[in-house]
């Protein structure tokens, strides 16, 4: 693999340095209107908030806000991230949990954005920030069972932190509406990284039933349903890409459908994708730095588990692909130069004959990855830069010795 | 738990904020004193070199070295930081691995080191960097077997990616000697937390017979032989401390012997602690902003994975003490504020009934955690704070949303 976006990767590394953080903005405008258009085409009440916490970069968001898209943030920082890409008002769904109610002042300062909450407590909690409520709520609501790549990534059942058990969102939602709140929503999602279209339209089915249970009683209507992000990319060759226009056509004829038996009319049916969006539209350029004969063959990166965390944290697998092919194939582990043997990115993978020098790109790499790195080992956190119609451009700085320094001043 | 060396947690909480490190100078420095006083005791000719990567904070290296303690960088910029607290030449143990020719080209400028280096490629690469090699260097050897805490710090064996296979090491050395190296040390670490005393006393008799293989062939001696760190904290009420008289008596009584039988004279033995020295004197203070009644009940904080990722990483363990402890007990999970269900610190506790805005403070806190930080989900890497003889300073600021604004300038 030689070029990301029609340019060659040789030229980022020798200009940007590595590791390399690298977009394609094409490619994850195209992943928004993939998934875009095939929910217009069932549903056009929809909208796609793309999921800051995958991602921050201020020039990704922007990049999100051209191609159409929305932004949903989790926390009070991502507000700001949020802001200054140019998002603002309604265009911002915040989503968090077990925010103090010093995050909640902040929060409640931009009353306009779709709020999410992720218990009773935190209703009170807003409540104790403010006394003017938001117009407009949503909560979180636990359905007890979820489902996600692997255990860290399920977001729902019994053992998860989020949202509230459904036997008690009808109490929450009664709290907020003899508080004053007038507008609702209501919010569920139960794992990331699924590939299985059928999971989405039960998860939406259940959602609405939960809805119908809760606000019938009150006497209320849901304004916006979010059904959440987890829409899975394939991180293995043998995996295949979501069916996005079957995913968008069950969830749709569910949605719609039990709207009209609960006549909740037309709300707004809302995702949060992150991966999906970005997942594939990023990249992870590295130089190997040594290779090693030991009991097994280990060929030593640059990037590591302060870069790209997901391997040493989930155990997940990248693919990893080498400049030059044409070299014949061996199976080597893959490391990186942190002193601590979780810095493991392969085990026993096959790739072409690799020499020091030598770039690979770690596939995938959009998602979870730069937001995730930290300076362990006192390595920089690396550059990010992002390709576009045959130009690239730095999109964020490498850090440096004179950043760490900077903490010292005050 | 109400104080840290005798300043009230309330203060720290309300003068620095929170989530806050706090770090027990007098305890660190008796650390440290407990374990050079008792390698005094059998073998004088010893050197304690601090692990950087542990703890990275400049003061906490001052601390060190008023202490009497050496330094081991792992890294270009740990070099510099350990500079910054006033260590250099042979004060600093270099210690890294897959490291570039470009690190080379830097760490060779610091020829008085202690210049260890983890593979013959290493080697090649520093001679690659540099035609004036260091006067002095070490490698480090792994065995073939190891034993750490568990298997992300289990630092030797088939799987492990540091050292080189013992086999191969008479070829290293061969090859510095014939390229002009004068002297020469051995290194090896196999393992990392152990509370084993015996098992130190293996490593170095395992050691001292690879050295001796090695070096009675090519005629030279070892001028130091460096048994790296893995000394053990407890980090559950049930484990026992290391027993560090007895440890250091045990590895002393060996190196003696094994350096009489082989003829090595009086090498200097070398030991690279991080966790065992600031591990216990480093404590992580937190505010409870959310407590949930779900399935299970949650207690929210506002550390969590990205503040402190131990806990989500190897699923290790740390204490967590309540501010206040005359409440009954109840069984709680503790989680963080991050959008990831891998952000839980402790599953099945028991704690004294928590409410919102309660203190609790996170034990064992002073390695491998302030350096493994990031700002997942735009939350900002928290402050630290140094308290010494009844007094508290900050020793590093909190991050800002101003310094995540700082890496566009550019």
């Amino acid at each position: 693999m030689n070029t990301i976006g029609e340019i060659g990767i040789k030229e980022l590394a020798s200009e940007y340095g590595t590791p390399l953080y690298v977009y394609d903005e094409q490619k994850l405008t195209a992943n928004y209107h993939r998934l875009k258009s095939a929910l217009d085409k069932y549903y056009t009440r929809n909208s796609i908030h793309f999921a800051t916490k995958s991602n921050n970069n201020i020039e990704v968001l922007k990049s999100f806000k051209k191609a159409g898209s929305r932004v949903e943030a989790s926390s009070p920082m991502e507000i700001l991230i949020a802001e200054a890409a140019g998002f603002s008002g309604d265009d911002i769904f915040y989503n968090g949990n077990y925010e103090s109610v010093e995050d909640f002042e902040f929060i409640s300062s931009r009353s306009s954005m779709k709020i999410n909450l992720d218990d009773i407590s935190s209703f009170d909690r807003l409540f104790k920030a403010t006394k003017e409520l938001p117009e407009r709520i949503s909560f979180r609501i636990n359905p007890g069972v979820g489902r996600g790549g692997f255990e860290g990534i399920t977001t729902a059942g019994s053992d998860a932190k989020f949202g509230i058990p459904y036997e008690m969102a009808k109490h929450a939602y009664r709290k907020a509406k003899e508080a004053g709140v007038k507008r609702f929503g209501i919010h569920m999602m139960t794992g990331s990284n699924n590939l299985e279209p059928y999971y989405f339209a039960e998860a939406v089915d259940k959602l609405m039933m939960i809805a119908h249970d809760v606000f019938s009683e009150l006497d209320i209507a849901p304004e916006f349903v979010n059904i959440g992000g987890g829409f899975g990319v394939p991180y293995y060759d043998e995996e295949s890409e979501l069916d996005v226009d079957l995913m968008a056509r069950l969830i749709s004829e569910t949605f719609i459908e039990r709207c009209q038996k609960y006549g909740f009319g037309s709300p707004e049916l809302i995702l949060e994708p992150g991966r999906y969006l970005i997942a594939n539209a990023g990249y992870l350029i590295s130089q190997v730095t040594g290779v090693k004969d030991s009991y097994r063959k280990f060929i030593g990166l640059d990037a590591g588990m302060g870069t790209i965390a997901r391997p040493s944290l989930y155990g997940a697998f990248h693919r990893i692909k080498a400049y030059d092919n044409s070299n014949p194939e061996e199976r080597v582990n893959i490391c990186g130069q942190y002193c601590e043997n979780s810095d493991i990115l392969a085990k026993g993978i096959s790739l072409p004959k690799l020499a020091e020098g030598d770039l690979v790109t770690i596939l995938d790499a959009g998602a979870y990855c730069y937001v995730m790195a930290s300076s362990y080992n006192s390595r920089p956190i690396p550059a990010e830069v992002m390709v576009s119609s045959g130009k690239h451009k730095l999109i964020r700085r490498r850090e440096t010795f004179d950043d760490f320094m900077n903490l010292y001043n005050f």
